[in-house]
C-alpha cells in the first residue's frame, strides 16, 4: 500500500493515524509541494486535484483524506471505525462533511497563512475555525466521542486540524472539552502523533 | 418523514431530488432564512450548525446534505445509490467530499453573491467553482457518471450547484460533458427539478 504523503499535512497525517490504529503497514511517497511535485503530469494522473494525500492499495487508486478513511475503515476496519449500517454512517457522515469543510476551510486555512505563509484572509479563515471549533466543543461537552459513542473515522477525521489550529494563531484554551478529547484520542492503542500536534 | 427545506437551497433539493429518486414520501418544512429561523434555539436544537437541510426520520435527525444522502441511500437504496463494499464506498466518497467543499466554497458562493446579495469575494468564488466544474469535466468526458459506471449518490450531490453556477455568472459553455452529464440525470425516472436548474 502506498500513500502518497506529506510529513505535515493533517489530511496525510488523518490517513497515517488511522493506518496505525488499524495496525496495517504501508509505504510513504513523500510529495515535494514546494517543488511542486503534486502539479506534475504523473501525480494528476493519480489525483487530478492535485492535492495530498492519495492512496494505491494494490492498484485501487483513490483520493481525497475523507475518501481514503472510509475506504481503509470499511476494508480493514472490520465495522469498528466505520459502521455497516445506514443510521450509522450518517451519523458519521455529519462529522466527515465538516471535516471537509469547515476544518479545512477555517481551521487548515488559517494554520497555513502563518506556518507556510499562504496568502489568503486570515481572520476570516480564524472565524470559520472558530465556528467549527465551537460545534466541536458543544458536541464533545457532552459525548467523549463524535459519533456512535466509541472512536470512529469521524474523530480521526476532525482531530488533525483541531489540534493543529494553535498554529494558526486560534488559541484552544476555550475549549476544554476539545482538549479532553485530544487526550483521549492520544490514549488510543496504536496512536501516532505528527509535528505540531503536540505543541500546546 | 420531515425535511427542514428551502426551496432554492442546493443542499435542499440534493436531499428531495433523491426522496423523488427513491419513491419516498417526506413532508417538506419550508425554513424562513430571511427571518432568521435557522438560528432560533428550536432549530439549533435540530442542526446546531444552524443550516439547512436537516432531516427527521421517525426521531432519527440528521444534518448535511451529504450525510442526509448517505443516510436514505443506504437506508431505503437498497445498494443502488450508495454501495455496501468498501471500494465502492470509497470511491463515491471522493464525490461527496467535493460537494462539500469546492461545490459549496466555488459553485455555491460564486451562486449565492449576486443572486441573494450576499457579500463575498465572486472573483475568488468563481476561481474555485471553474477548478471544481474543470475536475467534474475531465471525468465526465470519460466516463457517463461520476462513480461506479452508474448512477448513485455521487451524481446526485455534484449535480445541484454545477447546473445552478450560470447564476453565479459562471458560464457553462465550455463544459459540454458537464452538460451532456445534466440530460442524463434529468432522464432518471422519478427526476425532479428545481428552480434555475433549467435555466440553461
Amino acid at each position: 500500500m502506498k500513500l502518497y504523503d506529506m510529513e505535515l499535512s493533517g489530511n496525510c497525517y488523518k490517513v497515517r493515524l488511522l493506518l496505525a490504529l488499524l495496525g496495517r503497514k504501508f509505504d510513504s511517497v513523500p510529495m515535494n509541494l514546494k517543488a511542486g511535485e503534486h502539479k506534475k503530469p504523473e501525480y494528476l494522473a493519480i489525483n487530478p486535484m492535485g492535492k495530498v494525500p492519495a492512496l494505491d492499495d494494490g492498484g485501487f487508486v483513490i483520493r481525497d483524506s475523507q475518501a481514503i478513511l472510509v475506504y481503509l475503515a470499511g476494508k480493514y476496519g472490520a465495522g469498528k471505525w466505520w459502521p455497516d449500517d445506514a443510521n450509522g454512517q450518517g451519523e458519521v457522515m455529519q462529522w466527515l462533511s465538516l471535516s471537509a469543510n469547515e476544518m479545512i476551510n477555517g481551521c487548515a486555512i488559517a494554520r497555513a497563512i502563518p506556518k507556510f505563509k499562504r496568502p489568503g484572509d486570515l481572520p476570516a479563515a480564524q472565524a470559520i475555525a472558530k465556528g467549527a471549533l465551537s460545534i466541536l466543543e458543544g458536541h464533545l461537552a457532552k459525548h467523549d466521542w463524535l459519533a456512535l459513542g466509541r472512536p470512529t473515522i469521524a474523530d480521526i477525521a476532525c482531530y488533525p486540524y483541531a489540534a493543529l489550529v494553535w498554529e494558526g494563531e486560534v488559541p484552544l484554551d476555550p475549549y476544554p472539552a476539545l482538549r479532553a478529547w485530544f487526550k483521549r484520542i492520544k490514549a488510543l492503542p496504536g496512536y501516532v502523533g505528527m509535528p505540531g500536534i503536540d505543541g500546546k
